[in-house]
């Protein structure tokens, strides 16, 4: 969607790698390190509001509230959730190490951890992985240190998702993998945005939290939100630019967005990427609240698969919401044909081709001016065979 | 579970039958009638919340709000939900045909549909099967006008569901069908029950709002609830026994319990029958919201169906709730292997076999003394099939 630079080292001022610390037992890439050089060392991130955190959520929202990072460490092959105290120290020394190593403070290093929950991770391993992506630290745009960074995140992503924006003299990129909303068997959504522009942490996190909002908070594939969800973001000043702030929250709603569909497309086990697009809502809450409604329907996300344009789930989904709206005047369009009309038969539900990947369901609530889009995945066979063959 | 003589017709003053209209397409059984021969007519009644009510619901509502009700008449083959003003027409010209035929009153005649969504019944053939049913009107238990009804309102079952509770002095009988709960394509659940004991309108409502509240409301297979769920409660005071209210509130229940059971059990598409038991809970409704969020999580529903005691899954679903608990207070069983101990890894996850039909969680919040189990099933590569291929 993009022609700008991808990825965590585009912006000026950030260094990254990734290697195989030997944590997946296929011996693929699972650790991953990016280093902001500054000038400024300001950070931002959201957390799973889950109340059953791993030991690196602990860890890092604890780290952040003083709105510095000088470092993020990332490991797949272990998500170090309900590992009880040790779980804890093991995410303590791994900040230690990564301190040590490049010369910072403890204290401003980041740790997120991405696999199974109730196993300890193999220190061992782990922390000459550390010393190894240290060596390899790399910057720029291509083949490079993001795009490595990018793939050690990956658990069962097909693909790296790297994003990017150019902004009036500052740039922002950023790398995803997951999501935990969108295939349980993925686990979890981590994110690390970064911005060689000059932002202040309070305006970081404001900024972080409005692009989050309409963006990773709307990708809902199965309601599920994992143990270690994290969303970072990290600002060097190298640019020495000051952004525009709508400038600057538009580029990062564009990147979290972007990297948020790529989540979407990629969610294995799926056969159709679905927008549900509520309109004409009394409030943009109300339009969120059907949207998800909908989303989380295993009826509907079943009848999308088999290619059904089941309008009677939809309606029955939004029946479940205290959304504002008078069944009788409900409209829904599937792929454009409207199969609803004043909450009864519209025109005929054949006339929907269901054959493509997208699907946009647009709901009608005719109870005021907002809207909201949400989006998810259809519920398949690959959905049920992954998420029952994840861990045994 | 029971000995008791089973379904509609086997307490006193009751005569039911259930015939073939032509609704369905397989030319099987579809329309049920359910007549309460007195000498009372009492009644009571709970229906789906969904906003977006079928016009059968609408129709028994305000039918049922004085507590009297002669018959009940239900058809498969088609929900009338989404029908608009000709459906409501349609509703109501069933209620008026039959009230003429019994030589009762139309405001006291209930309607109950179960089907696809969206579509309008064919009268020219609903009303001549009103005619057969009242034609075939049959009392007692067994091979009798109960069981031929309990057969008619079937949709997906694979079996029809009886029950029975022989009270001091009297009896109470009850038959259902679905449930919209437990597996969407089977799409709403119906469910009558019966009683020749005397009982007023008031003291049966609050009976049988509390007898659902901790049977049918606890059957969660995935939170999606239908447009026509409806269950009903008729007296005819023909065994002239005034029960004990404990009594009858614990047979109610039990005949509740028995068939929201054998509605769990007939989910198709499901491999396993899961109880989760949450103890130790601060709160009854805490206990069931921790329940609730387990059994609506995808990812818990897809491990138990690969035999995986994926107990992180359950830990990261209580997470999502708010009922009071530490996560490192936390414990977990699984079939009777403690496989989380303290918010952390317990016995070897291999020690729980989970190769049979029956699985018991059991969570301990360790924050109270109260407790409730919430039933589902699992997520299966048949759930998936079938309820993809429901309608088209």
């Amino acid at each position: 969607m993009t022609a700008s630079p991808l990825g965590v080292t585009a912006p000026a001022g950030f260094r990254a790698a990734g290697v195989a610390a030997g944590l997946k037992a296929s011996g693929k890439p699972d650790l991953a390190l990016v280093v902001n050089d500054g000038p400024l060392r300001h950070a931002a991130a959201v957390f799973t509001s889950n109340r059953v955190a791993a030991a690196p959520v602990h860890w890092s929202r604890q780290a952040v509230s003083d709105g510095r990072a000088d470092a993020v460490v990332l490991n797949s092959g272990g998500a170090n959730a309900c590992t009880g105290a040790l779980g804890f120290q093991n995410t303590h020394a791994t900040a230690e190490h990564v301190a040590q190593v490049l010369g910072v403070s403890s204290g401003d290093v980041l740790v997120c951890s991405t696999g199974l929950i109730g196993e300890q991770l193999p220190m061992d391993k782990l922390l000459p992985g550390v010393d190894a992506a240290a060596a390899q630290l790399g910057t720029g745009s291509g083949f490079d240190g993001g795009s490595a960074a990018a793939a050690a995140i990956m658990t069962t992503d097909t693909v790296s998702k790297q994003s990017g924006f150019a902004g009036t003299g500052y740039s922002i990129g950023g790398m995803a993998k997951g999501a935990g909303m969108l295939a349980p068997g993925l686990a979890t959504m981590l994110v690390v945005l970064t911005t060689d522009a000059v932002v202040e942490p309070a305006a970081l996190e404001a900024a972080l939290r409005g692009a989050t909002r309409v963006s990773f908070d709307r990708a809902d594939s199965d309601g599920c939100m994992s143990t270690n969800d994290t969303v970072i973001l990290l600002a060097s000043g190298a640019s020495g630019a000051v952004p525009d702030p709508d400038e600057f929250a538009a580029g990062l709603t564009t990147v979290c967005t972007d990297l948020a569909l790529q989540l979407i497309r990629d969610a294995e086990g799926a056969s159709h990427d679905i927008t549900i697009r509520t309109f004409n809502a009394a409030s943009e809450a109300d339009a969120e609240e059907v949207g998800r409604a909908v989303a989380r329907s295993n009826l509907f996300k079943t009848a999308i698969f088999g290619q059904d344009p089941n309008w009677g789930r939809v309606l029955s989904a939004v029946g479940t919401t205290k959304a504002a709206f008078e069944p009788e005047n409900l409209n829904v369009w599937m792929n454009g044909v409207q199969v609803c009309r004043s909450g009864g038969v519209g025109e005929d539900r054949s006339l929907v081709d269901l054959s493509g990947r997208e699907v946009l369901v647009e709901i009608d609530l005719a109870a005021g001016g907002a809207e909201a889009s949400i989006w998810t995945n259809d519920l398949t066979h690959d959905y049920v065979h992954e998420n029952s063959a994840y861990s045994s």
